[in-house]
């Protein structure tokens, strides 16, 4: 028999891994929550007809189609069988795709739900999609994603909770140095019209977006190539890395859009924005106004964000931003603006422990192991392990009659931090052997003394 | 546009749904966890040369299969796209296929990870499966499934503890009447040979299995037509609804096999399971030693158990054995015995909707609304919801400056439990009206006192 193997871009997870993982979601989970943020789940499976179109060609071609059941022939064109014509060919045998993204699920879940739903509507969707991109290092065919979107208000007050919430799963990851960049659609189409190039906004968009990659004077080259003058270019850039606070960026952005009323009033939305960072009780540490951010060719329509982690060369941790319209590719009549953000757990997982910042409450497993000499000690064991377990306390049993070595091995292997030995000694004394499997220190401890040193 | 749909057999769950599946998924990985399990997550995909075969000839129908990326047909056999030929195709274009339990995966994942495993290898699983079966009420194409197992030992306290589990899963969940059957596959064989029927025992186990759904005389007809003679019938009947306490039971099947050592045997080791449980602390209360469960033509070679709730027609809630070899499908040279169980999450999410058991623990959602009639009451607000976040409790300020009516019927459909409001008076007086939802009840009171009535 051939030693199994796992499809290219897909990963196990084992326990250590999970555990971090888990807290890592987790803590995204309950920050989501505690936000007023509500769960949602869609199926891995979704129509081939609600996912192809919504990714451009390139994520058509990434979608993985699911074949369907049973002859699947049975119906197929002959001549485009003949022909084997893989492009008529998929409608006909794969009516099912597995998810690409959150976003268009969401979508999908409003429109189909728009009656019973409370607007404004607060979710969060924590759960994996698959692309069947090539794999390489960090880029998987199976990842998690971890959305919180808001639908149904253009209130401010979101963007500066998705700030909020950026910095509250940092903070209890761990994580110190960081920055959320954050930016304005409207500043880049106001920068576009001010260099006299309103009608060449998304080559703008697509070029600066490639700054942090390929640095300025490449992004400058394919601009001259898109008929952007020197002296334009010169101009440009000068506004895109102007350096200062917030406030005098946004004092800058003003004068120069001035008479642009929609450029001037992304200026006024990324201010307000700040303001009610601060009104929440926030402060500014960690926020950059960076008028280079554009988060690609993306819907997004309002402001963007993007988190990098100092000193680990992972990526952005998490972006996001306003967009207008998210049920417009289902339901033309429906408006619901809304704005998400998302975390790429990946990423985290990486720079966590690259930064070393996962604690010991990043572990799942028992915290105490009862080994036995004998028999009666295994009998008496039972009850031991029962009552750690009733307190609260995760705790095995070793279930075989093996040599203590054995036993404390397992225990070793494991990580499990804590033993109780029993033997004759203990079943007459009525105390417990007590080992630090760190330190090997061993002390002869009452059942309710482990319990209460155990319990937290 | 077509308004979308959900592939057929497919759930999307909203916000009230996962919060009673979270409490469920929840409650069992805690008390996996307090057992000593740790989590393990494999990719949804597996190469179909790890899923084919496994299932029998339906199960290879029922799985989903995943077209292959590209040009899938690049490769394929002419002759076979000719004739059309499915069976021939299949295998040339989908590579790759939906996991149909977690069983596979999980053997799959011990005979590529066995040397870094430490046996007894305590492992639970939480996934989504796939089947593509006829959907009906209660059956669907993707489920989750809640699996534990311990392999690398066959000590009998796994299943003891399997038995606890059950228990303490199901008085978490506040669910009190259930019986959990167990029995022994060498009983049923023992059962065979004492009925000189040795070698028509996977026909006995399949009648004996339809027991619950047909009844005995539809069951004694299969068993006769398998050549079963009456006064054998009558003898097995006797055994299989032999009434009385364990004890008895035990003491009948001993007497019954005297001379027949694995049929002995196997009464040794339901005998001792109740010992073990005993020995625990717990009680053989909601136990019932059942000699005609037979769990299937599954791979169970010991201990098997099956968990049924009283009054509620959903079918078994949680079932498992013990089988000789796990991962024999992968490595025919590795010996793994091994016990394991899994809950049905869909069907105990029905039993507690039906019995009315779920409680407040089982919602995600703010627990209370901050609403504000003017602009100084919205800013006054931000610092009011932050100081609640921070506190632990999950709140929301509404984000438009709309009327309070609306402000609160808001908080009415989201079923959120209280509201502050602020105003004019509220900013004078330091103090917060504070709002309870359910009563109408309004009261003045400081956010200190707020907080300490909201903070659990």
């Amino acid at each position: 028999m051939d030693r199994p193997t796992l499809p290219k871009g897909t990963r196990d997870f084992g326990p250590a891994v999970m555990a971090k993982r888990q807290f890592i979601l987790n803590t995204i989970r309950r920050v989501f929550e505690r936000y007023g943020f509500q769960p949602l789940e869609t199926p891995a499976m979704e129509n081939l007809s609600t996912l192809t179109g919504k990714y451009g060609e390139e994520g058509d071609h990434l979608l993985f189609k699911v074949l369907n059941s049973g002859d699947f022939l049975k119906d197929v064109d002959p001549a485009s069988l003949a022909a084997a014509d893989v492009r008529k060919l998929i409608p006909q045998i794969a009516e099912k795709g597995l998810k690409y993204d959150l976003t268009v699920p969401f979508a999908r879940y409003v429109v189909m739900n728009r009656h019973e739903i409370t607007f404004p509507f607060r979710r969060y969707q924590i759960q994996p999609v698959w692309r069947a991109d090539r794999p390489q290092k960090g880029r998987y065919r199976e990842f998690y994603q971890c959305d919180a979107d808001v639908i149904g208000t253009d209130s401010l007050i979101c963007e500066a909770e998705i700030i909020l919430m950026i910095k509250d799963v940092m903070n209890r990851l761990g994580i110190k140095g960081y920055t959320i960049r954050i930016n304005h659609r409207g500043i880049l189409s106001g920068l576009a019209r001010l260099m006299g190039a309103g009608d060449r906004e998304s080559a703008l968009l697509v070029a600066i977006d490639k700054l942090d990659k390929i640095g300025e004077e490449k992004v400058k080259e394919e601009l001259r190539a898109n008929g952007f003058t020197a002296s334009t270019l010169t101009s440009l850039f000068e506004l895109l890395v102007f350096t200062g606070t917030s406030v005098e960026k946004i004092t800058m952005l003003r004068k120069q859009f001035s008479g642009d009323a929609l450029a001037e009033k992304s200026a006024n939305d990324l201010e307000e924005v700040l303001n009610l960072v601060r009104g929440f009780g926030g402060t500014e540490s960690g926020i950059e106004l960076d008028l280079s951010l554009a988060r690609g060719l993306s819907y997004y329509t309002g402001c963007i964000f993007e988190v990098r982690i100092h000193d680990v060369a992972v990526g952005s941790v998490s972006g996001g931003g306003r967009y207008d319209n998210l049920t417009a590719v289902f339901d033309s009549k429906e408006k619901s603006s809304g704005v998400g953000f998302s975390f790429g757990v990946d990423r985290l997982y990486d720079a966590m422990e690259e930064l070393n910042v996962f604690t010991e409450e990043a572990k799942i497993g028992s915290r105490v192991l009862v080994c036995h000499l004998d028999k009666d000690g295994l009998s008496h064991g039972l009850g031991v392990v029962q009552a750690l377990r009733n307190q609260g306390v995760a705790a095995e049993i070793y279930p075989d009659s093996s040599k203590l070595k054995k036993q404390l091995e397992y225990a070793d292997r494991k990580k499990i931090p804590f033993a109780i030995v029993i033997g004759s000694e203990e079943l007459k004394s009525g105390m417990l052997s007590f080992k630090n499997m760190n330190t090997g220190e061993q002390q002869s401890r009452s059942l309710d003394q482990i319990i209460s040193t155990l319990n937290p």
